[in-house]
């Protein structure tokens, strides 16, 4: 065992959710690495029904009961705990963007923070956790999320009910987790229940003494830098032990936190993550139980984000961080192990340097090859700021193009250059979604493809049309250009 | 007299040409500041009438004969030469861009070079030079031009020319140019002609004896750059006057060589380049005779493509650059007579510190300082690179805009960036346009502001559109952004 306790692997699944065998075929993986439990984030990915039956994914289906079934058989047969997670505050966009669910918002413009004062906005989550646990009637934990619950006491019914003396959000807050964890507790009285500790973080000690959370719930407190705070974070220990909240989990992170829009990770950075919370763990006060890690991998930053870095690109960089671990250090040690399971380096910019047919590599490294190659291209400045090169500010500015003239030398000059560029990125670009497409939903391939690749080549393409539309209006003929993204 | 003998201001009238009473100033201004003549390409400028009407801009209304007449008397009243500038080779985008004169193209892809071998293109050429003669009885000399004959020999008949023995493009370009010149001379045996010398650098002593140029045309050298070789430029000068070209001019840049988009030109750039020029002055062949030195300003490199320096911007580099040739050096001296004579410091970046109601100031310096000042704004990463920001890349890909989907809070964040940006810049663009406006026909204004603020500014309100049109679609309201280019 770690000194951070269990290692749990996050399956976050609200976006790129894989398809039912490539998941089970990481689940092993991630057994094989040496993980002691799945924290999974089903969202949409749930197969909820009745009045819930809305909220499921509609640009793919969800899973199964039964697939939800087998997964859990699969954790099981490789002593992987369960761990259901159910965001119950925060972060609800993906039901509150209904308009079915619309008015349970605390504020309009805020999709993500439920009002806690309707009494539906209540049930509401009830019914959610009574269908993910009536599912998952072999974990004996589960999360309840409740996280980054942005603008709560903005809304019309909080702003009157903060006006009584002695009301602030922090006890907003508290009153509605507390409700709902009870709640769960009197249906399920032996099952631990966790949560996120960011909204309790800048709670005085008196406050959480008095919350209602001591022997309610355990928090998780999450810290995904590099350079995490140790001292810091082990005074927050302190403070969460002291009132009497002394059960705690960690969460790290292998993926998903570098920047929104990241398509591949740097082992390194995560790793260090990890250095940093063996620190902390080395360093705890003597009350705290750390009860486990949730190592997260964020499929993207919240529902209405673009898709960050994909798992099979991500398996080196968890690996890794799961080694760390284990062996307490990222040592050639740990490294050689990562070798041995993934056959790969650790470096995801590595991956690629592998022969897609190694007997050995991993499941879904031939995607991952192809992703950090794609991602190498797709970040060339040639490219991303092609329209800001001298032939095109100089010969083809927005009052060329709406008056379709060109200089067809230039032109000819620019559709060179343009076609050199996107039959560079364009091969490799097929290859992805190919490959991501024996792995993820077609829709999965088709948001990543307009997320990421769209967002660079539509210009080019849109470029190169307008220069044939000119082109033929002065009566001359242009090279066709590829059909593309 | 300067050692590189009279000084000309070139007058490109190709692009962006001054209001008539503007140019009057101009032209006092020039007298001014020393200049010993004008060097005026009309282009599409000049009222061509009979078949050659439709050769005349149509975007505004060619100079009249009468101000064609006013401009002279000026000239004249202030001891300015008028030297007329005729293309009868290359660079005649502005005549063979019409249908009617599509055939006379050496090359269907190329808009700039005659077909040499059509009597019809050759009378065309003529008949120009005939019209814009008649209306210059005064001038004692021509410029041909016949610089930059791209693709010169790529045509058909051309190259059914060059399948004789002894016969190559060099003997193609002299032919044409040697025919029009004589017919010039023998209309005008008086003119002194004059043509850019960049098709002859590469030829042999021995090709350029036998030419049938020498006594017929003064070739004009031509180099613009701030590193200007001194050596090889002495040695092509020795080159042309040991094969009897003796007679020579030279061409140097006040503006519009710097980068086909440049909107405010260095000043020191320009004065280095002129600095170079009385190095070469200095060391050049005793048997060469120095006419005199056009200091060009380009206003675009070529008729397609974008408007860059205008005149008023590029004042100080003009009269820093004439001090240069005057005083020998660009000493504190002639630094001081610029300064005299503009009411403003030599650097154009300085301009926008004068106050406006300066009344020594030049005229144009009003649009002078607003564009320096919205030039530096419009250079800003921030607002050329905003589609890269990490909201636009992570919450507001073409995914999210095709789909209009937003995320409430981002969006409220990109709204507020987007319109800090165009609020800095939009007053200030306005304040350029009604500027230029007092200076410029309108359809200037309107090209130069299409050509280098709506290419930037665009994207951004397109960006605000599809936010708006993505909130209006989730029930949600944005703020109304500004109307805007």
């Amino acid at each position: 065992m770690s000194p951070l306790g269990k290692k749990l692997v996050h399956l976050d699944l609200k976006g790129a959710p894989p398809k039912f065998d490539y998941l089970l075929k990481l689940i092993h993986l991630f057994a094989d690495l040496g993980a002691n439990g799945l924290l999974i984030e089903y969202e949409d990915m749930f197969p909820y029904e009745g009045d819930l039956e809305s909220i499921r994914a509609s640009a793919h289906p969800p899973y199964s009961r039964e697939e939800i079934a087998i997964l859990q058989d699969t954790a099981k047969s490789r002593n992987l705990e369960v761990i259901p997670l159910v965001q119950t505050f925060g972060h609800m966009e993906f039901v509150l963007k209904h308009g079915a669910f619309r008015e349970l918002r605390e504020v309009g413009h805020c999709l993500g923070t439920l009002n806690p004062h309707k009494e539906r906005a209540v049930q509401l989550v009830l019914e959610m956790l009574r269908q993910v646990m009536e599912l998952h009637p072999g974990s004996s934990s589960l999360h309840l999320g409740a996280d980054e619950v942005y603008l709560l006491g903005q809304g019309e019914e909080s702003r009157q009910w903060l006006t009584s003396p002695n009301r602030s959000v922090h006890q907003l807050f508290l009153g509605h987790v507390t409700r709902v964890a009870k709640a769960v507790r009197d249906r399920h009285p032996d099952l631990s229940l966790i949560m996120w500790d960011d909204m309790l973080r800048g709670m005085s000690l008196e406050t959480l003494k008095e919350s209602g959370l001591v022997g309610l719930v355990q928090p998780m407190i999450w810290d995904y830098s590099p350079v995490l705070d140790v001292e810091n974070t082990v005074l927050l220990m302190d403070k969460y032990s002291s009132s009497g909240l002394s059960q705690l989990w960690t969460a790290s992170s292998f993926k998903g936190s570098t920047c929104v829009h990241t398509c591949v990770p740097s082992t390194q950075r995560h790793v260090d993550n990890h250095l940093q919370w063996l620190k902390v763990a080395s360093s705890r006060p003597a009350a705290v139980t750390l009860q486990g890690i949730a190592l997260t991998g964020w499929q993207r930053y919240d529902h209405l984000s673009v898709l960050c870095e994909l798992l099979p690109v991500a398996l080196p960089s968890l690996a890794s961080c799961l080694q760390t671990l284990i062996y307490g250090s990222f040592s050639a040690e740990a490294q050689t192990r990562v070798t041995e399971i993934l056959g790969t380096p650790t470096e995801v910019e590595d991956i690629s340097s592998l022969s897609p047919e190694n007997s050995t590599s991993f499941p879904g490294q031939k995607l991952a090859a192809s992703m950090v190659e794609l991602t190498s291209l797709l970040q060339s400045e040639d490219l991303r700021l092609f329209e800001s090169n001298m032939y095109v500010r100089g010969w083809f500015t927005p009052y060329h193009r709406r008056r379709k003239i060109a200089h067809p030398l230039i032109a000819q000059q620019i559709q060179i250059q343009v076609m050199a560029l996107l039959q560079a990125v364009e091969p490799r670009a097929e290859e992805v979604r190919q490959e991501m497409g024996l792995l993820y939903p077609q829709a999965t391939v088709e948001e990543w493809a307009e997320q990421h690749v769209s967002a660079v080549l539509a210009p080019l393409h849109s470029l190169l049309k307008d220069l044939q539309l000119a082109m033929e209006d002065m009566g001359l003929h242009a090279p066709v250009p590829p059909s593309g993204w």
